[in-house]
């Protein structure tokens, strides 16, 4: 049997180091009116509900184009594959190129096309494109390319989540202080082996937009001076919250139940860092719907605390940091059930469990 | 067996009618110098190269969100389903929702969840999402929903292609007389059928993205008066010719081998509406590589004299104008060959023989 095993990952963690005290001295509103609080007791709150201690902005003369590319580079060679192998390198993103200060997304030609440029890939038969699907991107093109292997199109991916937030934020919005840059990939392979001994079980997608459509959006910026013709990423948040509460818990336990798999040999979930307090309240409750009160607590390896959230990069850039031994007191065993998931902008969900 | 099938289309064919006497009051620029000939010259010459008499532009209120659901209403009344039971909503774009004079792309959320909503779809097992792969984008979907319906993982899918490229044009650019805003959709089921009477029969796609990857991308208007800020698109004309005539009609035939069908079977070629020359040029040389020097004169619809290049809307929109009977001297009968070819930013290239 065929089964679509991850056999290399690769990160780039941006350069500068954004501290929350380097937000003491910004003014915050709430739409139009400025918030009474002293900055120092804004930032105290936001840290206790994110968990968010600092985050990293990139270079100013970087795009997401160079940091997919670096992370890539990371992947190809962590898979010792020859990269003229590859047939297919999608990029999650939301936002394509952005400069720092600029208002522009640009994505002709598509980032895919600029990486596959960058790391001097030949073959023209390697096609490269961009899936855009909130936060989830980057797990939704690993579900797609396991759909691509099973009807054998492909059979080698690279997958990348990159993402520039720190030039689509508004400064004067609290929110702010969530977003950073980043940038994750992997590459997936079909494998030939005799059972299921290890890679993709079970997957699950799914999308609410109806009433939940503008959950996550863009909008303008709360600043004083309003400039009306620049969009910024807006969020709101107690939707949100509610919104993934209610939905991911069900999804993890459609896909976890279409694996056939026991919740108690779960050894990991790498779920998308959106939010310490929100993050660990999904998970608590989709323990309980296997009727267990207390998730075990070494099964929720976060990055969140010094990388903040990155969009379409958390996932790939925490799973990496774990297997690189970056984050010690995390560890995977041939053979560990773990498990993927994420929620985001559409609004969407994802999970995916896998055999490590 | 099992086969995708088209069962239903829709276009959106914009309002605003801007013909080429339109231009005559522009003083064009080749990069940094005034072209020395009168607008009236340079017209000419351009109608006699690309074969564009007038294209369609959007109303100012109008985004890609709003036509591509207007496109995919129709794709969805005309096959007659229930919404409700699509699995996949793919849009195909390259700019996002722009704002007439905007700068900004946006698509937070994702075009396809906008475009869900706006359809009043609530299952959330419809997932949607947008993908960027340039001009051949839409017919990408296609192939991607091809392949996803094979693995099982879906059964029936709307691809859309929307694009407002009146939004990124450079109007000192001479190629900004090409471009054009519009949207196309359909709606691909894997339908069951005892054999392949209908359906896609093959597919092919490629990226050159090595010395190819900036002949069509963004950059800086050729004003006199610069604006750093915004990037237009831009086309290295002469190289995009050179690569298209070179490579297409060979993914063309790699596409039609691939289905085991003879090239005299071939009843019509929907193609990317880029260049009428450029366009009968790659149907020459593919013709050519069959041994056949004249190609059927009646085998090429066209609507760029009218509607100019809409990018990813092209090929969808010629579809259904063929199909409601509104290029009256071009027909199609159950069970007739076609096939679907498309080229664009990335260099990206993509074909699909199919059968009616």
């Amino acid at each position: 049997m065929f089964q679509s095993v991850i056999t290399g990952s690769g990160s780039y963690i941006p350069t500068e180091v954004k501290k929350n005290s380097d937000f003491l001295g910004q003014q915050f509103y709430a739409n139009d009116a400025p918030l009474t609080q002293p900055a120092e007791q804004i930032i105290k709150k936001f840290q206790q509900i994110t968990g968010i201690d600092e985050r990293r902005y990139v270079l100013p003369e970087l795009t997401i184009s160079d940091i997919g590319y670096l992370a890539a580079e990371a992947a190809i060679l962590d898979a010792g594959i020859d990269q003229e192998e590859i047939d297919q390198i999608i990029v999650a993103h939301n936002f394509g190129d952005m400069r720092e200060n600029g208002r522009q997304s640009v994505m002709v030609p598509a980032i895919a096309c600029n990486i596959k440029q960058k790391l001097g890939i030949l073959n023209p038969n390697c096609i490269a494109y961009d899936l855009i699907f909130g936060c989830p991107g980057w797990l939704q093109g690993v579900i797609q390319m396991d759909g691509l292997f099973k009807a054998g199109i492909a059979q080698k991916a690279l997958i990348i989540g990159a993402e520039t937030l720190s030039r689509v934020i508004d400064k004067y919005d609290r929110d702010s202080m969530i977003f950073s840059d980043g940038a994750g990939a992997v590459i997936l392979e079909s494998v030939e082996m005799p059972q299921q001994q290890r890679g993709i079980l079970s997957s699950c997608a799914q999308t609410y937009a109806y009433t939940e459509v503008d959950y996550i959006n863009m909008g303008k910026s709360f600043s004083p001076v309003p400039d009306p013709e620049t969009m910024h990423i807006k969020m709101n948040g107690r939707k949100v919250y509610e919104f993934a509460l209610l939905h991911v818990p069900h999804a993890m336990k459609l896909c976890l139940d279409k694996s056939g798999r026991n919740i108690m040999e779960l050894k990991k979930i790498f779920i998308h860092q959106a939010n310490e307090k929100m993050d660990e309240a999904i998970i608590e409750r989709f323990y309980d719907l296997y009727g267990i009160t207390e998730y075990p607590k070494d099964v929720l390896p976060m990055s969140i605390q010094w990388l903040g959230n990155s969009s379409v990069a958390t996932i790939p850039t925490l799973y990496d940091l774990v297997l690189k031994h970056k984050i010690p007191e995390h560890t995977l065993e041939p053979g560990d059930l773990i498990m993927f998931a994420s929620v985001g902008a559409g609004m969407n969900i994802n999970a995916v469990c896998y055999r490590y």
